[in-house]
């Protein structure tokens, strides 16, 4: 064996995550590493609560990165927030909801399904349904952007019948944050969670997250253990939580991740977050455009869909694989598959973060325009 | 709130862990980002595992990154292995033994504890006792480098008393992979973790492990579901095999934190492993022999010591705190705090990979003296 350095190739990630990273996030990434109890590091860590509060629009004291992926996030909420034998309505309208069962299962909990069709918006009035039927249910958890799909839906009505019915909201903003409106406090979301490699374009493996007064008097009012140790937020906070200016060891905090996370927060909060919704929301329009303009048509309904990440529908005959790897090969450009019901059916086209650009669209819709021109249909 | 990009300071860390990363290792994180099911990727992927192989000493199949620190890495190996109720017995002579038996708690299985005292090795005899008074133990747990010690336990020894007793030995090697001997297959160890910011001198955030065949019949023999989502093999495995030549997503790999690791594991190779053991070695005979020179005494007896990390007493009236502010502040250098009962009372001083150096032994020594000659005693 004799394995050498990995020169990996300039690509253009416009798939549903990865997104293309900045070169001042990565070369934030390559700086020192500095010790995890270090003061400055202490320091450094309040600033990211602080930029994390701003991109998720909260006031909230619990708010801070994960040290894992989004779906450690996913799993962290559950975990700390629902115990064994509780109801948790889950809805499910794509790969991620069905997630949240799984996850809810191995807790010794009831998952109660409200199940909408792969592409559509959760339906409130199915929300309200299902409380009406499971009058105990404690939790109702949901996903606010369905990255397998594109689809949209409207967290502040669905959060507000949770809180109508007295229950928690959890809360998955993986692909919205940073992307499009999200508001954790004027929708009154209780725990929050989303991933760092979407529309914040860090490199993946943060999940940041965020608990409303209410989940943390949830988590206090425990009966029994969290189940997972690492994912223990009665134990984390007291390596992430500043009040009492300690930080106590918990575990060792992945050092240069959190530099490429705060620095690509950094850049959100010099462009604006509403800047950035809106710069979102205009490259989807321009997308749109060309991609219409190709005979492409779009999964999801007009209203209900993220700007963020745009699922078409895979021209009849058209071979899924082959014009993935035609857009790889001779573009260095990665779209998504879609996935489950929709693998073969549709193309996912991010357009997250840094790579919500014009350069960005004017390559996709020439590559396209080129696979077409160079593929029988 | 404006907060500016963040520029951390270049420090010297011979703490616990992170260890001084090297600037290749740095610069090898902040290249492009590629997509997690991109097929340069897929290659990345197999190369991680065989260096990872090569570092552990081992054949095993099952060998590939967590995509969490450390701790993550110890709590897959056990929500993997272990079913509620089962007895596991643990070995404790520091701080892991400790979370290790929580981790088993909140599993609702049974530990079964081996005390030793910290600074001390694992004493077999007592191994061998915890078996015959609990003939029906499933596992044995222990910790090969006590990172909070600076104890190294004999993982031969201990593995084959597990395995005459027709158990599995789960075996943290956080701070001693790459840094003094270990031999997964040779010892016939069966699930074994590790952490990328020790002897590896990668940045913190990933977690090595790996699982012999006995580990894996286990796994699949389970009754009961694993409880974690994110670390639950059976599905993690379907994106790190590579029997069937296919990636099947599972959650998104942080792929610049595994470029880090991968151009770590590329020094690792070309340095070659025995070596790096001999130089962790020698560095520690000329470390002990000027703190020797200083008036410092070990913690742990000369036989037992890891070369990597060097617990020494505080001299009579030093302050703990003091003493490590004066090296951050004036030399720029992390060394560690005593943990538990030895807060307050040890420093400990790392020799971890890339930080394995004479200059670091020199800034070291000199900063100790300074200091010394600075403070009253």
């Amino acid at each position: 064996m004799n394995v050498a350095s990995f020169v990996p190739k300039q690509k253009t990630l416009m798939g549903p995550g990865p997104s293309d990273v900045s070169s001042r996030v990565l070369q934030a990434m390559a700086k020192p590493t500095i010790g995890h109890l270090d003061p400055d590091f202490v320091g450094f860590m309040n600033e990211v609560q602080s930029l994390l509060r701003y991109a998720f629009k909260t006031e909230n004291e619990v708010c801070f990165p994960i040290s894992a992926p989004g779906s450690a996030g996913m799993e962290a909420c559950f975990v700390n927030l629902v115990e064994p034998g509780e109801e948790v309505i889950i809805c499910q309208n794509g790969v991620f909801g069905m997630r949240m069962q799984s996850i809810v299962e191995r807790i010794g909990a009831k998952p109660i399904l409200v199940k909408d069709d792969w592409g559509k918006a959760v339906d409130p009035q199915k929300v309200e349904d299902a409380f009406k039927n499971n009058p105990n249910a404690k939790l109702l958890a949901f996903v606010h952007a369905e990255t397998s799909t594109g689809a949209c839906s409207d967290a502040k009505a669905i959060a507000a019948i949770a809180k109508q019915n007295d229950c928690l909201s959890i809360v998955d903003t993986v692909t919205s944050l940073g992307g499009c409106p999200l508001e954790v406090d004027g929708w009154g979301l209780d725990a929050v969670y989303s991933g760092s490699q979407k529309c914040l374009s860090a490199p993946p493996g943060l999940s940041p997250v965020t608990f409303s007064e209410r989940a943390v008097a949830k988590l206090k009012a425990r009966k029994s253990q969290v189940p997972s140790w690492f994912l223990d937020f009665n134990l984390v906070l007291n390596y992430w939580d500043d009040k009492e200016k300690t930080r106590s060891y918990h575990h060792t905090a992945p050092v240069n991740a959190l530099y490429g996370l705060r620095e690509s927060l950094v850049i959100l909060q010099e462009e604006g977050l509403e800047s950035s919704w809106k710069r979102h929301r205009e490259r989807h329009i321009e997308l749109r455009e060309g991609l219409v303009k190709m005979g492409f048509e779009f999964l999801v309904a007009e209203g209900d869909r993220l700007p963020q990440l745009n699922a078409v529908r895979l021209p009849a005959g058209a071979d899924d694989a082959a014009l993935r790897s035609y857009l790889l090969d001779n573009f260095q450009l990665e779209v998504g598959a879609g996935l489950g019901p929709l693998a073969g059916k549709i193309l996912r086209i991010g357009l997250m973060g840094y790579a919500a650009n014009k350069k960005n669209i004017a390559i996709l819709l020439g590559a396209l325009d080129s696979y077409f021109a160079d593929s029988p249909r």
